[in-house]
């Protein structure tokens, strides 16, 4: 970890702390104290300093700017606090303690490099987030932001809006041999998912590591799909094929990935890593009582009126939405009739093109509601009043999906099974494909980056308007107010929600449209690229979160690929080669079809329970790390006891 | 735990341990010699006595059985080595350990009674399992017996034929107030869960927990069966009220058995108790090496072996068994048309009997051809040469599952789906029913009671002969010798299968045949005592073992409730009934039932992924001790870092 030109040579900051500019005096103060102390008199034992002025400041620049550090032996013990994982002398993953730590691979001297930025950054938000009020009733200065002994003071003050924003900082060196490495070298290699969560931590790691996986997996699917659209193999036989080989990938692909980031997470550390307690998050409020778990004080809000709220109010909304998705779907049906009526009776070129018209403005309309649907969602999840940002996630994740899901293809559904019209759907699942794709990559990544970089713009020439700038880096106090105010990266759940709906296209409606894979692979080239340009240049640095895998999107993809072994069944039963096939008993087509598609989902959950989740070398490894700590249990009592 | 007649006062004897009676003197004295050295010598330091000569002794009497008992101190150290949970003062689950013994709720004193016999004894069993050799070649006397440092005596004598047998002792007096409380009063009320558990531990107690639970659950079907069957109920809505009923039911109550079986584990301190590592199963064997776990030399058997054996040999067995099992079927059919044409021809009383016959023939058939399989199945699992006894359970109970269920129900899928004549159907049923239930019930518990019975007249007689009995109790010596002849109780296994059986007979066929889940009801009640009956009077006593669950069991039940609802749904598409519904067209009639298949099944995953497993106050002390032991840690570490 490099020192950056700042007054205090062994000061080295980490975090950005921003209070709103008309906190009060005593707050501040009482504030940095608390930061300040000894962790014996329940303080944090951080190091903090005001951020010095800017170019600005005669302009309205905030002063109440705060970098915060800690000394190399806080971060070590900060490190045992949050269980970390490192690597020992003898290759195994174990929990980090300080009276081990010269058995652990990296350590050196006093341990200078052993941490990385990262993951000091991590452990500095975590003493920041467990810093405790004592006997404080309230924030001094503010009667009415109430404070009881264990309320997490950050929490609190974050609820008040008198803390603005807490990030980490970005690191100008590591972050360029990062890029360079991942998106500006044009090379055909991995991605440095290492060096990712080394910068980033391992939830980020996981997200360009299932990228990765998926778009490479999706290669041989892609393969195939190209001679069935040129050569336009539609038999009965073909179609099967297709299918049975879709049906296998998808459970197989999805368990080899359980396998794959089980391992990951095994060298990341994180796979045997213990939870530490979850805090209510900030927004959580309810009645004072007493948490039955850790037995403090602490806000609680009834179960029964959460489920309430959501059995009431949550799913009512949800379900209008899904009927106003399915209305603005039947007006898309009827532009699109309108359409054909308008070709059919005039075929000009002005006419054929006039055919994509209603799906491409239908392929919008579906991404402003996505869009606009979001929103409601977080706004409903956020009033249910979840105690933990798990629940919280898990019950955004679980609105937006179907929503999503049934936004996206319902239109499809009601174009394979009730209109029955493949050549339509073909069209209709291209259009919309390359149109979501289009459209997606326009709003993540070119949009935040042409309105960064004309904010950086504007830093640096503010700069050279006072100063000469010898190079073209700017100094540690505008490096900060810059960060300050780029935007917040919001985790994972778009790239995510994104893939999710791209696997659903591929494997929903592969039968039909096998070119599905090809388009998917190719965007997700470009996405490899455009996401990490805009982790790397676009948004502030976000704080590492030490994942185990992708969690809820796991399973989020395998209802998917079950959903797709019914569909695509469905589609086999309706194609006309196969009800030639069966000319003679329409009974005995569908019995035949809905039998084979038993026992295919029969397999699939054998398949997917005889692959074992983690492989067996690391499985191994974490049996004789119990092992040993068995025996090491015995030998003690024995010696002692 | 009362101390019983024997030579010295502070010796209790609780493990039984025969060697041959030819097993040479040295053997024996080296045996010895080990089982009392001390634990820092590599001993077990356990007590162990040679048992005196019986009545019989000038007859073929074994001299070579040895009583095996402990210290108080050493049971205690024990317990702590096996992981024993016991409750605290505070109501909670801890892990037992000697220096904090006197947090224990029932610890007084010496720590007399706190440990139940049957814990005492699964401890003695695992010190002798792990009583392991040092630097001895050879067991002396017996060159051909190798021994190699860290191989488990024990287990060694055990699978070389000297050690015949190791067991625990009966306790009369804890034997008849359980029995009296358990089957003897006739009473309307629970069994006696906790007794049972404390005189078999939690192995037995979960199965009769089970059992009770399960009998309990289908009253309520059995209740909605007898107005079906009595008002001849058949119409298409009623049939798919009752299938509905069925579905939710099988999902529920295996969901809530898994609640209630985690706060039984939970009371009984096996739901959070660690598992020690797994020692090779007594059987196996294999070219020396090194446990990649361990680090210890062990036998070593390649897996790629293991699976070719599975896979081309088992697997064509298997499948070969389940052939005949079918050719077995067509006789039966072949048969039962026979008695049906001389019924038709010449309708006498006997002729009316005769109908049966087929029926009740089939069925015997079936229970003999499970028997012999059953013999089949164990010889070849042994064969796989599985290196743990878990992963050998594992491989037989599939083996034994997939032949039961195929050899029971496939001529009732037959005359279901095929025949389509529901009649057949619901008299093969009962039949089938009836008399696997009477044929197990006579082959499990009175079959062996009066082979006991007979074995116990003759000890008494003899005893008589010698010496005037005051009391018509045993002595010591005597009654150790009848235990030694007793038989071996072996395990739940089919007690569970037998469950299974039935619940399959119940779910599956439910629609047609509603009576089914009266007679099973009935079956239980009789069963449960039947099952404790054998328990206390005809096997040996088992050792305890710690079960958190019912293990594959819970698996076993899913699938067949998954079965269930797919079986149903088929027999409610082909019934009469609907198709006269669906007059106009099959293809509508099918599709709806298989739309409706898929999202009840669809609902039924969901209702058993939002459920729980284990009950909200079970989970809150659960993390409540996980936060105490990291608040402490953290509180050492801030007094010592």
């Amino acid at each position: 970890m490099e020192s950056l030109d700042y007054c205090d040579p062994g000061f080295t900051p980490l975090v950005v702390l921003e209070l709103t500019s008309e906190t009060k005096e005593e707050a501040i103060g009482w504030l940095l104290r608390r930061i300040r102390d000894l962790q014996q008199n329940g303080g944090a034992e951080l190091l903090v300093e005001q951020l010095g002025p800017g170019v600005g400041a005669q302009e309205k620049e905030n002063p109440n700017m705060f970098l915060v550090g800690a000394s190399q032996q806080r971060l070590l013990s900060g490190a045992e606090d949050v269980g970390l994982f490192k690597e020992c002398s003898d290759g195994s993953m174990r929990a980090f303690t300080c009276t081990n730590k010269h058995k652990f691979k990296d350590f050196k001297g006093d341990g200078d490099s052993f941490l990385s930025m990262a993951e000091c950054q991590y452990i500095i938000k975590h003493e920041l987030d467990t810093l405790r009020a004592r006997d404080e009733t309230h924030v001094p200065g503010y009667t009415e932001v109430k404070l009881y002994p264990g309320k997490s003071i950050i929490r609190r003050l974050q609820s008040k809006g008198i803390l603005i924003q807490l990030f980490p900082l970005h690191e100008k060196e590591e972050l360029k041999r990062l890029s360079f490495s991942w998106y500006k070298k044009v090379k055909l290699s991995f991605q440095p998912l290492d060096d990712i969560r080394h910068y980033y931590g391992e939830g980020q790691a996981f997200y360009f590591g299932f990228l990765e996986y998926f778009t490479f997996a999706l290669v041989p699917m892609a393969l195939i799909g190209v001679p069935y659209y040129l050569f336009d193999w539609e038999g009965y036989d073909k179609y099967v094929v297709f299918a049975m080989f879709n049906l296998i990938w998808c459970t197989v692909i999805l368990e080899l990935w359980k396998r794959y980031s089980a391992s990951l997470a095994y060298h990341w550390g994180t796979l045997s890593r213990k939870k530490a307690f979850e805090e209510p998050r900030p927004g959580f409020h309810g009645v004072l009582g007493f948490n039955p778990v850790t037995g403090r004080e602490e806000p609680i809000y009834p179960n029964a009126k959460r489920q309430l709220r959501i059995y009431l109010v949550s799913v009512p909304f949800v379900l209008l939405c899904l009927y106003l998705s399915l209305y603005v779907m039947m007006i898309y049906f009827q532009m699109e009739a309108w359409a054909l009526s308008v070709h059919d009776d005039e075929p000009t070129f002005w006419a054929g093109i006039l055919i994509f018209i209603p799906s491409i403005i239908y392929a919008v309309v579906i991404e402003i509601m996505n869009l606009i649907y979001r929103y409601a969602a977080e706004f409903l999840t956020e009033w249910e009043n979840h105690r933990l940002e798990s629940s919280y996630q898990n019950h955004l994740v679980l609105k937006v999906l179907v929503f999503n899901f049934f936004n996206c293809f319902a239109s499809l559904f009601y174009i394979a099974f009730v209109m029955q019209d493949m050549v339509l759907l073909r069209q209709s699942l291209a259009t919309l494909l390359i149109t979501s794709q289009i459209l997606n990559q326009f709003m993540e990544a070119c949009l935040p980056y042409w309105l960064q970089r004309r904010r950086n713009k504007k830093m640096i020439n503010r700069v050279r308007k006072r100063r000469t700038l010898e190079d073209k880096e700017l100094p540690l106090v505008e490096q900060v107010r810059l960060e300050a105010d780029m935007s917040m990266y919001l985790g994972t759940f778009d790239d995510y929600l994104e893939q999710f709906l791209l696997f659903g296209y591929v494997s929903l409606f592969s039968c039909v449209y096998p070119l599905a894979a090809v388009l998917v692979v190719l965007n997700n080239f470009t996405e490899v690229y455009s996401d990490a340009f805009k982790m790397c240049r676009v948004f502030k640095r976000p704080f590492s979160d030490p994942a185990a895998n992708i969690g809820v999107w796991q399973l989020a993809f395998e209802a998917m690929s079950v959903i797709a072994v019914v569909t695509n069944f469905a589609l086999i039963g309706i194609s006309p080669q196969v009800k030639a096939y069966f000319s003679d008993s329409e009974t005995q087509l569908i019995l035949w079809t809905v039998a084979i598609e038993h026992v295919l989902l029969a397999f699939k959950f054998l398949l997917a329970f005889l692959i074992p989740d983690i492989p067996k070398h690391i499985q191994i490894r974490l049996s004789r790390l119990e092992f040993e700590s068995l025996e090491a249990l015995k030998k003690k009592r024995l010696l002692h006891g």
